[in-house]
């Protein structure tokens, strides 16, 4: 559609990271920004809304076998239940957008389009549940959620409205919510890296930092290329404070009275993000196997006279992918040639280009070409949907192997002010130091360069005894590790 | 959860369907009201939401094996852009929900929660349209609407809030467009059929009664028990007058500039109250296999002494099931004897039972109960897949052959206003009659017994060169097909 890929990414994505993103994001077709007088919003085109649907559907699918049930809560809430969890979570005060008047009414009591939902589902929670056998209860909802936040919009990683999932649980002690919690942070991390091909720092939200509803709040954290990190999905330990405002009590075996204990977790479309930014390149977009629309792109090679072998050839191959359940195109218009249409799946991010022209078909072999690095193979027709199986599987790895090894390389210890603000200044990436706890030496750090505590760990902590803050020189009783932020 | 089952349903479908109808929703677990401040809003509990999912499942194959991308744009939307759709769509006015605050700012120009995008679109349709080689393009968006109409309530029949899908399509011709319109009308009418087991008529709209935007607005039309008619779902040619007016053209092989041809078609979960309201009966909810979110339920009958040998042979028949596929769930409770069970089931709607005591386990076979008609077969625990795949291809035509016969026996004839509402006021149900396609006859008849015409024939008409119109008695040039409707 129009002929926007012609020109092709002219931004650099180590020189201008900024503009080179919003380039693939619509040269690549994932995204158009909305009109004027929205602000903030984005138009979400196949390519994008693709890549959504595949992770929501790979999610999804976890959640199911785990337990997790679907529901579907009303998009408007009443002011009186979001002041109510304000009255509950100390410092939620979402900046939403009100409706006011509706119809020809003009409302008793003015409704916010949903920031989150929990304000209305905890009270259902509580309804529904009565005794300890109607536990536990998990619920989830995909829906979009709408935060009037005036910050600059990047696709995907920021925007006023945006996609994601909301679970909620209950359960009737805390050994089994802390589990839940756990779970729900181990299936997020299960996506990233066997879905997305992006390996993840797993921790602790910090004290201070976590959601201010929560006991504990768990996240992952991805490494982009440019040494930021982006926050990749949370999921919150409740405790019994939600439940205690909102009345979630249930009648234990002995028909004692006993509060729930709740759980939370989300998943938005900045993992959407996070795909592109990593994987992508100066060609444009490139995605991994598991959520690419099209998995493999056929480009056929011919002129008059050797196109109907061609033409024959490629769609018996395209049929014989297809019916094997790879998402595969034939991309077999006449009017562009081979390298208009290599450069255009480049752009788009087709994960693997069959070429295949009179000589391979003669040879009965096709010319495999790995969108990330260009690595060119040659698989047999004979057995072309194992080969092509192998070869996704190739493309996974390399992405996620290139992107661990970054991982890897950019965790970088440091035990004194100027080591961290030095590390942080020339590398980026995660600096592990010794920690104090206090809220003064994350504000010390992100007044110089713009950094904070992302992760605290989550299990076993490597603090030693005699660590002193890499910050204040204090008694550490805690790792830190510090970094930007999306 | 909690105990709202025990109570059973109190209400008769057939003497009070309205009450009956409350109450199955709300005792099957499919949805709640919203609490006070939100009338015309439902919670749409997981037993509910799990009906759409399958829904919007079958519905989303059949689209994207035919050439649909699903998308996702802004929920909300400025209102200029809808000022716009007034202009052209003659009586577009729906009544909405409003935002003029959001955050701290007022905004400008208020914004729309989306009653139906297409206003914001067609103009992106516009800009991704270039040349012919861009057509046709098939769009869909799953998501919610609200539209503020203060009607009583009646779950997923008419909620102020509701979940449907929408498509926009532009083709280069009317040709491919009309016959997108009817490719889309057919896949709803299979979907009605063979997954929720709801024979359809199908039809246009008389002129009068299109959707304003349309040249031509084609419809399914489900029977309801009562009497009434549900329009099912819609799907419009709306030729160039919305390509006119937002600018969607492209160039053709001879690079003139030409005028796309549009079309939208949708389905809501009005779809879940249809097939709620059809199937359903005195003892509960009833809904086709296809949907339903257990398919098969295991009830184990034993005590102390067989428990063991009656659970281990309950489990692999269910593991069984499971590994082909089949939503089976085993219930295990030991504090609810088999009665209640019995009853919990029907309630909730499980296509099918299987009994399992010490002789059948004895015996090798499992005792299958059919949930629409009770009918009870021995199935041979060594083919249990292949004989409950049969029971539940046997259940799905129980029900879809009762409202075969049903709609069958409720399309009457009728040639003068006296039995045109002496047939609608005895039996309900469609009643057909020569029109001479004047508003004023169906007035006439709505102000008697309100009942309006809810189809005319989409292909050849019954009509023929002497008939007269049934209402006034002028010549008549179509067929009318009156009924009272939801």
């Amino acid at each position: 559609m129009a002929d926007d890929q012609e020109l092709g990414i002219t931004a650099s994505k180590e020189h201008d990271t900024g503009e080179w993103y919003a380039e693939v994001v619509q040269k690549a077709e994932l995204a158009s920004y909305a009109p004027e007088g929205m602000s903030g919003f984005i138009i979400t085109r196949p390519r994008g809304y693709g890549l959504w649907e595949q992770i929501q559907a790979a999610l999804d699918r976890r959640f199911k076998q785990t337990g997790v049930q679907n529901t579907y809560f009303p998009l408007l809430i009443p002011e009186s239940y979001l002041e109510r969890e304000k009255e509950i979570v100390d410092g939620f005060d979402p900046e939403v957008a009100w409706v006011e008047t509706a119809g020809t009414e003009t409302l008793e009591e003015r409704l916010a389009v949903r920031p989150t939902s929990e304000s209305i589902i905890a009270p259902y929670l509580a309804r529904w549940i009565r005794s300890h056998r109607d536990l536990p209860i998990r619920i989830n909802q995909w829906g979009s959620v709408v935060r009037w936040e005036a910050t600059e919009t990047k696709p995907f990683f920021r925007t006023k409205e945006f996609l994601w999932q909301e679970g909620h649980t209950a359960h009737a002690d805390a050994d089994e919510a802390w589990a839940e919690t756990l779970q729900r942070l181990e299936q997020y991390e299960a996506v990233y890296e066997d879905v997305l091909a992006i390996p993840v720092l797993r921790g602790a939200k910090p004290e201070h930092d976590k959601f201010p509803g929560a006991v504990r709040t768990t996240t992952v954290e991805a490494l982009m290329p440019d040494g930021k990190s982006v926050q990749g999905a949370t999921s919150h330990y409740l405790g019994t404070g939600f439940a205690e405002a909102f009345d979630i009590r249930y009648t234990d075996a002995q028909e004692d009275e006993q509060v729930a204990h709740t759980t939370s977790w989300g998943l938005s479309w900045r993992a959407v993000g996070a795909v592109i930014m990593t994987h992508s390149d100066d060609q444009g977009l490139v995605v991994p196997p598991a959520i690419a629309p099209e998995q493999v792109v056929i480009v056929p090679i011919y002129n008059d006279a050797t196109k109907p072998a061609v033409i024959e050839a490629a769609e018996s191959v395209r049929g014989r992918l297809a019916d094997g359940g790879v998402r595969v195109h034939l991309d077999d218009r006449d009017e562009r040639n081979p390298g208009f249409k290599f450069n255009e799946w480049e752009l788009k991010g087709v994960p693997l280009r069959l070429e295949l022209g009179p000589q391979e078909v003669e040879a009965g072999v096709v010319t495999a070409v790995h969108r990330p690095d260009g690595r060119r193979e040659e698989l047999a027709v004979d057995s072309i949907e194992a080969d092509v199986a192998a070869a996704l599987d190739v493309v996974h790895e390399t992405l996620l192997s290139a992107a661990t090894t970054r991982l890897e390389q950019n965790i970088r210890a440091a035990d004194d002010r100027a080591s961290i603000l030095g590390t942080l200044g020339q590398h980026g990436g995660y600096v592990r130091t010794p920690w104090c706890g206090a809220v003064a030496c994350e504000t010390a750090i992100k007044e110089e360069i713009a950094a904070s505590i992302v992760a605290v760990p989550l299990e076993a902590d490597p603090i030693g005894p005699d660590d002193e803050c890499g910050v204040c020189g204090a008694a550490a009783d805690q790792t830190a590790y510090f970094a930007r932020t999306y």
